[in-house]
């Protein structure tokens, strides 16, 4: 390994949307919310959609774009320095272009190579592993990796939240929209340097624990539902593979338990979280949880966890950050070390 | 670069589709069929959509299991022994899970990395640059490599081509579906070097030349088309890059003009590769080409090349494959040496 953290960025759509917000959106009683706080936790998130006209009202690329704005602007660096770019989301703008080409037009970049990778949860560490496979041979020094997702083509506001089945029922509260980006170096200087990256499938034989379609012209009339999810395979699974992820990245670095300064957790929803965090134990980890905030919004998740450890993690520390993708399985880890 | 190609493996849905059997679905004249001829020049194309009706056959993830099989049998190595997958296409069959690990569930992969690169035309040229800096650090020794594209979601036997717009009724002949698959290895032995691998996004201020769109939940009941191309621009600028890339080939190697053996250009039709193909000026050159038989089937279309050139690059031999992405345009090329 030989990339650093220089800096990162964030953005999100609009104003926090509160659980009350879409209780009268959705037209759902106080005994809802309180479901909504007691199982899930989630108090905000941010969408990409006007709840009241159902119209979108921020693109992934503009998002993008203002995510990555902030992160170069962070690490002092100009279009030009960029040397490369990977972008990491499970909803992309269009099929093509790439939307991390679209958001390269609007920050004035060009003539390098832009990878944009379909991934969920674990898109945003996935993207971290191919930064650094870059920055490892001697083409590139400056790599700006992004990763967004905004689910408003999917979120119908004019759902009868009465009659979904309570596994689709979840999706309008767990999820929201964001981008964030970072900027990697492989040049000595300040910043975390990333110590180890880890993205394993895990998926022989497992059924996806989630599913997000598409839709084409032609089978575009079909009544099925755009989302699926198998929370109770996820409830089972996340926590046991993040445990799994963590053991690893210790091991891979010859770091004990209780040499985990931060620890930045898989954000599936506050309550999952916090078993989750229970789980790993490290017992002198400051925990670095957004979720409650912001919602589960995918790809940006690890952006949003690290702005906040970069503003706080000084002298030497260790940093491990997990992200789970349920979809196929994925187990992903990022191990980060402060001087 | 330090990545040699050990097998190729292709995949095409069903049986080849000339271009009376598409007048006969579609109702059209001898005279469509003289233009289609004059203009595009692709005498037959593969298609994972059943005219007669309209259901699809083959999916994506179908495709790369047997291209990816055919590879790995190639070069006699099985599951346990790859050690990432980087697989680019811009259909993937959802958008979660990653259609890449579908495959690699049905192949018996597991407990790796892999990524899928959202990409066009340019997309195995993309896998091959993520592929070679994976090999370049020493986590990896054998990368497999996949590309495929399936558009029967988007692909209307209904149509009244008599209807279309022009632009839009190239769509109908022009574009094919298939998979592809090469297997990279870092060990020396045999099979050709990839000396060089560049992907350079070229879209600065410049309108895309071809979008295509995803359906959500909330818009898919509107009328626009799902695809769009600005031909004008196509056959303006996709000539004049592929000129640029082999430049940049030629002078980062050191190589001349006339010692390239084999000739691997665009594949957009028959008759615009033609025209690049005169302008590239490589006068020793073979030229490998595949789109007269199988259409332009995006993602795999340099598979069908590489597995054509390895049945015959022997000896010391030099090939160059150029290819170019018109949706925000990207500039992409591959130069290989057999020892």
């Amino acid at each position: 390994m030989c990339a650093r953290i220089l800096s990162a960025g964030t953005a999100l759509p609009g104003e926090p949307i509160g659980t009350a917000d879409l209780a009268e959106c959705f037209g759902m009683n106080a005994l809802w919310q309180q479901w909504v706080d007691s199982f899930i936790g989630t108090r905000s998130r941010y969408l990409a959609v006007d709840l009241r006209t159902g119209r979108q009202n921020y693109t992934l690329a503009d998002l993008g774009e203002l995510a990555a704005t902030e992160a170069l602007g962070g690490a002092r660096l100009s279009a030009e320095d960029v040397d490369a770019i990977v972008m990491a989301t499970a909803t992309p703008d269009e099929l093509m272009p790439a939307t991390v080409n679209v958001i390269a037009d609007r920050l004035g970049i060009d003539g390098i190579p832009t990878f944009q990778l379909q991934s969920g949860c674990s898109g945003a560490v996935q993207a971290f592993d191919v930064a650094s496979a870059l920055l490892g041979g001697d083409r590139y020094r400056t790599v700006l990796v992004i990763g967004g997702d905004v689910i408003a083509r999917h979120y119908d506001v004019t759902a009868d939240l009465n009659k979904v089945q309570p596994s689709e029922l979840v999706n309008f509260v767990l999820f929201g929209d964001g981008a964030g980006a970072a900027v990697l170096s492989s040049e000595p200087g300040g910043g975390p340097e990333v110590r180890a990256v880890r993205t394993e499938l895990t998926g022989l034989g497992r059924e996806p624990g989630q599913v997000l379609r598409w839709f084409g012209l032609v089978d575009r009339a079909e009544a099925s539902a755009p989302a699926r999810e198998d929370y109770k395979a996820i409830e089972e699974h996340v926590p046991r593979m993040a445990k799994e992820m963590v053991d690893e990245l210790l091991e891979d670095l010859g770091w004990a338990r209780d040499e985990v300064d931060y620890l930045l957790p898989p954000q599936l929803s506050v309550v999952m979280t916090q078993k989750i965090v229970e789980l790993l134990d490290c017992p002198a980890a400051r925990e670095v949880s957004v979720v409650a905030d912001i919602g589960n919004n995918g790809n940006p998740l690890l952006f949003f966890q690290l702005k906040s450890l970069l503003d706080e993690m000084t002298g030497n520390a260790k940093a491990i950050a997990v992200a789970i993708e349920s979809s196929k399985w994925i187990k992903s880890g990022l191990a980060l070390e402060s001087a």
